[in-house]
């Protein structure tokens, strides 16, 4: 299952660009399966992609712009649910996001990117608009709710979708245990009993604090 | 305002062992101020604490085990409320940790824990255990509130504690935006709506999931 998502001004799928985005997401998943995150590089990455270095650094900056990128590409298959509740909604994503990090893969790659954006801004700025791009997208399984009464009408879409996420990056980077699907099922039913009693509408003086 | 609490086994207060932890905690603290985390290493922190090189290196092992023992030092200032409400606990306690991370030098400790973790399974066990100490300690807010008849008998305090937590890092690592209070104030509500609503039950089937 595939959501097709592209940002304004991004060029259709099938065109050059496109092409180019994935030769490099191949080319990263095999060195990463090669030679693990270690050993990531541009270099390797263009060469194995047959692409020109100077647009592999144009475009992506740096290893773990590589990596957001990959993420982006993984996290397209993790389906956004349309169940016809938000009950069902949040369920369904919430396990879908632990099979997506029960993946020891994909739970290192977004470790490398967190670790990397401590120490760099400009991964830091692809880590934020990676998350942002994700929660806007799922953040219409809210609206939708909001539209068929079942939540308050100032619910942000961002909070209540921020706060589904946030138990799994505390368990994958701060207690560091498994995550499993009694994690998601928590996750699920708390948002939803917090969402009902307005935990996350939108304050008064100002704009969503993004998550 | 302090909660004193030390490990079984842990010299008491006033011991050569606590003398020891107190002067290398102080020294870390200076060397921060100096230097900032690159510039942090076993050496300079065993010649400013007047420690030998080898007692730091078999106690704390590596520059984020002497972190981690900061971070501990100064959350034992971060205040376990007891108002009578767990409502009034856990609004009481979200501000305390908003405040706490409020402070640039307290988040960047917590990244670069948070990075190292990533990197070093010891950092990791670290970082697992501040967290234990800390949830087990604040649980106990959960377990007055169950006692009050506040809530299902069957709520694991370590759930909802790493709920209460869990936004905070979301913030600090993920979208990593400021922390304020309106975050904690969310935090708060949204988690006394999921434990009355019973998202944080243990399962018949097994021993708390560790947050």
């Amino acid at each position: 299952m595939t959501t097709a998502h592209h940002a304004p001004g991004e060029a259709r799928p099938g065109g050059r660009t496109a092409r180019t985005r994935e030769a490099v997401v191949a080319a990263v998943l095999e060195e990463l399966g090669e030679s693990g995150f270690g050993g990531l590089t541009m270099e390797k990455v263009a060469q194995r992609a047959g692409i020109h270095l100077a647009t592999v650094y144009r475009r992506w900056r740096c290893v773990e712009g590589l990596i957001c990128e990959l993420l982006t590409e993984l996290s397209a298959d993790v389906p956004l649910p349309d169940s016809g509740s938000l009950a069902g909604d949040l369920r369904a994503l919430a396990r879908a996001i632990a099979a997506f990090y029960g993946e020891a893969r994909v739970r290192s790659l977004i470790e490398a990117v967190v670790s990397a954006a401590g120490r760099d801004p400009q991964v830091a700025a692809e880590l934020r608009s990676f998350f942002d791009e994700r929660l806007a997208l799922a953040g219409r399984m809210v609206q939708r709710a909001v539209g068929r009464g079942e939540l308050p009408p100032d619910t942000d879409p961002v909070q209540v979708l921020s706060a589904l996420g946030a138990p799994f990056y505390y368990r994958i980077l701060i207690t560091r245990r498994p995550v499993d699907r009694d994690l998601a099922d928590s996750a699920a039913t708390a948002v939803l009993a917090a969402a009902h009693a307005g935990a996350y509408t939108r304050k008064a003086d100002g704009p969503s604090p993004g998550g």
